[in-house]
């Protein structure tokens, strides 16, 4: 069986010694108060109840799954995961980073960031169900009326209801445009919903009392395509006015998926049967509404693989510690033993050294740009909070399909370092693989990712935001160009910083005269431009572990630190001289291909 | 549902048109008389068998797995199974490429490899029963006694007996040397065997009437390590003197394991409590022995890697044609319909081209290589069988870890196309890339593969056979080097053999001084040897396909080779680029981390 432990040492040294987050806070006002030790605190105990709470339900919770009452529409979720939930509410979790004008505790996002990285590592499906609920919090607090507010906020902040998303349909995920879901208004200004919705993460469960769906529905006299997409609260249960349950909405579950992973969340198809809800924001702007929720879904799911990369990593890293088998190439390193434990084998620190570097640079960048994310809400300085926007926006395409991408080639080389014990459920390390998969899919797959970026967020502006971070770069490199022991991270990173800005000006002229240019380079684009941020925060992490060893600190985190820098650079991040080589490569040898496809 | 339709013309282009089978065949005397037609003749059968009879099983036979009685030890395996097996073996199949003295049909290698191939298409876990068998019947066939041959044979050559590879113990796997099951001499000649073994695939069921396990085991005056390890033939029931079923011997099913995929074979824990055994082979030479099967099995674990690509493309191929989401970057191509068929789309068609390109490119080594085979076992010309040899044995571990490699990727990629329907069981998609994951770990993890392959195939000989390898390239070369619509093709494989050969020699010396070194490139050099092999045989597909496209053929098969050969030369084969540098990057990196992996 597996298990895991919080890397509190490693959060705490990407938030307090790398990007000082207090000093951050400090400018604030909603967060001037808090320091290092509540912090720390906070993530300690969020860490406890992960690894204590929630991970031991994560290999029952994949065997047992979610279970449909065909006759009540109800759900069972696997034993214990109800429990747990009111642990959790108990806890005041789900309040942690929620606004105190609704019950929240008002703590900045970058706190909740590490705790959900944690309940990831502890078990994804489980974690699903706050998690969709916390955006659906977002985007009511962002864009629902005052009445929609008083009503479902509350309940939602203390996680005594819970919420979803309803987007997809049987006929259109990506491409929202198609949905056909209506709703019709009614005389007392709600609106009765009638479709179907499938793929809808923890869209029905026994944990809570109520579930708020956010649905995307068309009015009737809605424009074609994603102009003409409305998003609705529609409550699973009425709410009275008193605030109590009123009686049960016409929107049910019509059936479990079966699925490859996440088997504790139950992913629901959704039928909306004359459902009554209440239109959130303006009509025909629900798919800007739902993007408040999409981008903090998307920061999410590469939250969630670099979750499950942690876990994946600890018990790789234990089981090549114990597991002997073969002697080392240079001479027997256990001479007592018949074998030598297999962590002596080149290849199997390779493979544990990608998990360990994918986790640290995803956990450095998912907190830097969550702490972007805290600056673009709470910062008193309007420019600061529209550059962290901006930033924010850049990012979010690389933390969904870079990390993700990282999480699957990092959970398979985790699970391959078991050897035949990896494919056997009981090891539970086929289980982080498969759960990881769909992190690559959801919420906008990679490829869609690639293109926001690309497309949108890099040529859309031509290049403004690239530029911007270019300087954050451009910064590091000025400071540290003359220190010849931070030139092994520095170098790589200028360079392809070079290389980059003329690719993006080269793909953006292609582009200008034959779009699917962009479309064929996306994907590679999008993984150099994820090495060039990492890069930069692995640099950063190796600045501050220089200073400190420069400095007598004899503390081995900093060693550890350097060596796994030296190894991202060394094993990871060249993979950019083939991105950019096949980047180049342009479109026609995929266009051209109809004969190949026919 | 998935479907499948066995890829005939890609076979028959491969086997006639690229390799000239029947030509190589008729220096053989046991396979002189075969022509283009018989062999087109029993391939289409084989198809039709694969895709009609053994296909519909393989999502039931996934969703019922194996079920063991612990009363009986008898294993049931999934509904259809058994039947399908009887037809298999009513229609010859298992005889198929089997020596005629023992009931076999004699057919060449290379004819069994694409019905392989297809059956493994149709259901990887259904496949590996015969394939086991097979195996095992190699193994006898090679080192049995003249006893063992009669009684064995003629049963695994019809398939109303199946057999096993028994290796594996719990705390050993890739270092056998470490096993501890013991055959105690008997005074009789036979030997009773006690010990536990695991991951026995196709271990027990409920097909065969008897199943002939062929395990390692140790004499009691055996020496410590892989020199003292012995191979016997342990049936499920002894057999009688006049053929018929004895005794039930104590070799028994303790257990099934809970896997990742593949669900529908039987990976069982075997327990041997004082069973009779005879010996094969020579004592304590057990490995060589069993390497005969275990090198059969290593092409055998690239098939069904293959396998499980092409069908994989096909299923996300068609998807692609059918379902509409978003338009076109270059603007509306389905004009009458609201949105596009997503092969419109740059990176939809640059993951299927993936998928299509390494099935093709696997099924040109996989056939090349089995040609080779027949050479090594049936030629007349003594050095033709040792040079065949040489060349089967430097391209097993490719065959084996990059064609699972490649598998991994591809099928990954045709999941992804499907968007959250690949996610979906029902899809069919998401188990190929569970069937598959296994290929990358038994029979010798990839990492092993590699070693393999760079310490001992290349470096063990000084180069000697990569060079014999590197003169066909050479050949291959000389001939079109001055042909311009050659030189896509022919200057990446000119270039990458230059580098190669360059890079062999440095890793050579770098390993000498220390071993560490090769275990740090290994992986690495194997994926670059692979894009070498790949790329040579692209460029001889390729050829074909420009000479009869120049001579007027209008088969649009030619037109669709060339595009595939570019994409693979465009995207695919400059992986080498990042390869080389970190095979250069050496093991430093990997083996100064002791901090990091603390």
């Amino acid at each position: 069986m597996p298990a895991y432990t919080p890397p509190l040492r490693d959060m705490q040294f990407v938030l307090h010694e790398v990007l000082h987050v207090t000093d951050e806070l400090k400018a604030m006002p909603a967060h001037a108060d808090i320091d290092v030790d509540t912090i720390n605190a906070v993530i300690e105990e969020g860490g406890k109840f992960a690894a204590e709470v929630i991970f031991p339900l994560n290999i029952s919770g994949d065997e047992e799954g979610c279970v449909l009452d065909k006759t009540t529409h109800e759900v069972k979720t696997p034993t214990g995961f109800k429990d747990a939930y009111a642990k959790y509410v108990e806890g005041g979790w789900a309040a942690l980073s929620c606004d105190p004008q609704y019950g929240g505790q008002g703590l900045p996002f970058v706190v909740n960031q590490c705790i959900y990285e944690m309940l990831n590592s502890a078990n994804q499906a489980w974690t699903m169900y706050p998690g969709l609920s916390h955006g659906a919090y977002e985007a009511l607090a962002a864009h629902g009326t005052d009445t929609q507010k008083t009503t479902y906020l509350p309940k939602l902040v203390s996680g005594e209801w819970t919420g979803t998303m309803c987007l997809t349909e049987p006929h259109c995920g990506t491409d929202l445009g198609l949905l056909r879901t209506k709703a019709e208004p009614q005389a007392d200004g709600t609106y009765r919903l009638t479709g179907n919705k499938i793929f809808i993460s923890a869209g029905e469960h026994d944990m809570a009392a109520n579930i708020i769906h956010l649905v995307l529905a068309r009015l009737p006299d809605a424009p074609k395509g994603s102009k003409g997409i409305s998003l609705f609260a529609v409550p699973k249960f009425n709410v009275n006015a008193d605030g109590s349950l009123g009686s049960r909405n016409p929107i049910y579950c019509g059936g479990l998926e079966h699925k490859m992973g996440i088997h504790g969340n139950a992913t629901a198809q959704i039928v909306i049967d004359g459902a009554v809800g209440t239109l959130v924001g303006q009509p025909h702007k629900g798919l800007a509404a739902m993007f408040v929720m999409m981008n903090a879904a998307r920061l999410g799911v590469g939250n969630q693989s670099l979750g499950l990369t942690e876990v994946a990593y600890q018990n790789a890293l234990a089981y090549a510690k114990d597991r002997t088998q073969m002697r080392s190439l240079t001479g027997p390193k256990a001479k007592d033993k018949d074998a030598d434990p297999i962590i002596v084998h080149p290849d199997v620190r390779k493979m544990l050294l990608t998990a360990k570097a994918y986790a640290e640079g995803g956990r450095a960048l998912q907190i830097w740009c969550t702490l972007l994310l805290d600056k673009e809400h709470s910062h008193p300085d309007e420019k600061v909070r529209k550059d962290s926007g901006e930033l924010v926006a850049l990012l979010t395409p690389i933390v969904k399909a870079f990390i993700t991408d990282n999480g699957h080639v990092s959970t398979n080389a985790c699970m391959q370092v078991f050897g035949g014990h990896g494919f056997i459920k009981e090891w539970g390390m086929e289980q982080f693989t498969r759960d990881n998969r769909i992190n690559l899919i959801y919420e906008g797959t990679n490829t869609i990712q690639s293109l926001d970026l690309l497309g949108r967020k890099i040529l859309g502006n031509n290049g403004a935001t690239l530029k911007k971070f270019g300087k954050l770069v451009g910064a590091l490199v000025a400071e540290e160009g003359v220190n010849e022991k931070m030139s092994e991270f520095i170098t790589p990173i200028a360079v392809l910083g070079e290389q980059l800005t003329k690719f993006t000006t080269e793909i953006g002229f292609k582009g200008f005269q034959n779009p699917d240019e962009v479309g064929a380079a996306a994907v590679d684009y999008l993984r150099v431009a994820g090495h060039f941020v990492f890069g930069y925060l692995f640099a950063r992490m190796a600045q501050v572990a220089l200073r400190e060893i420069a400095a007598g600190n004899t503390d081995a985190f900093y060693l550890a630190k350097l060596q796994t820098a030296r190894f991202y650079f060394a094993k990871l991040f060249p993979e950019t001289a083939t991105l950019m080589r096949t980047a180049r490569a342009g479109s026609k040898v995929l266009m051209d291909t109809d004969a190949a496809l026919a």
